[in-house]
């Protein structure tokens, strides 16, 4: 019976652990880096090794950062009294992309699901009520997701801090912008409804 | 302006690279990597460079191995008066996986186009002829793909043979197993119907 060499069998196995990608298309993958040129191998594996070695959790938000305290953390020309929690570090950039907010973030790490043991501690939510008793934070943007974890953590959060005068918000849901309405789906168009504001 | 730490700007420009990865997709890989176990980014790099270490182009028949001859054309269990020609070395495993075939296999490295300055001598056509001169075999099986260019290559292959005693043959083309008569392309519909044969 036919094997592949054992560095293409290990380099498929390894690239079909990633999220998305099966073994078809790690086979795939595998075939592209190394019919291609050699080199850029290398440069995919260093940038992978770098990446491992140099990016931390910044100490104050826990976003992704190559300093203790991130970029953003660090800036001394945002709004101190703007507070954006988000569950995971990569919901940090459409914030900025969209250029509408010039607050600081606070990556939970997650939601609660206390089913899987994801309890307020496991999250960063001390961390962050302590934040909230200390700083003169004076509006607090629960920038979650919509699954009913991430609805009760928003709703957690909110209940926590309720004695605290800091204003808690959330995120605006309805028809993006530029989407034909045959498309929407139900929950959306209800929201959307709902939650329709005066013209 | 915010920007990403460089670490994982370069990760992500660097996985973008890969085909069919784009630039969202590779933000995720990337993510995921960071905020899974940091040793398996390792695991990872490594394989990557292990492959680009070990793997070389079999000297005989141009498919993937770890040493000089692979261990098909080093086998002497298989009918060496077959030979099958693929374009790319990962043609090569749907063959084996089917278990039905028993003879070597010939990697071109791709299929002939003129515009693109791909000539019989780009690729390893002039070996092939070589190969099927010196050695005893009696078919040769085209199996390239179905675009213009992979068919014309194996009607040129076919003629710079015309004088040689090797049969040539092409795989059957026509309606897959399992398939739905109601989802057939035309241009299959079409070959299937051509090509078909006595029950």
């Amino acid at each position: 019976m036919y094997s592949s060499p054992p560095a293409l069998e290990k380099l498929v196995q390894e690239l079909s652990k990633l999220p998305s990608i099966g073994r078809k298309t790690a086979r795939r993958l595998a075939f592209h880096l190394i019919s291609g040129d050699r080199e850029k191998m290398e440069d995919l594996a260093n940038s992978i090794l770098n990446a491992k070695n140099r990016l931390v959790h910044c100490t104050r938000c826990y976003g992704i950062s190559e300093s203790e305290i991130c970029q953003i953390c660090e800036s001394t020309h945002r709004d101190s009294e703007l507070l954006c929690v988000v569950e995971r570090a990569s919901d940090i950039l459409p914030f900025e992309n969209s250029g509408a907010y010039k607050g600081f973030y606070f990556v939970l790490g997650g939601v609660l699901s206390p089913l899987d043991g994801i309890k307020p501690e496991t999250l960063h939510i001390p961390e962050l009520v302590e934040r909230i008793e200390k700083e003169n934070v004076k509006e607090l943007i629960l920038a979650l997701g919509s699954s009913p974890e991430a609805e009760s953590t928003a709703l957690y959060i909110d209940r926590r801090l309720a004695n605290l005068p800091c204003k808690r918000t959330k995120l605006a849901r309805g028809i993006p912008v530029g989407s034909e309405l045959e498309f929407i789906d139900d929950v959306t168009m209800l929201r959307a409804f709902e939650e329709r504001v005066r013209v």
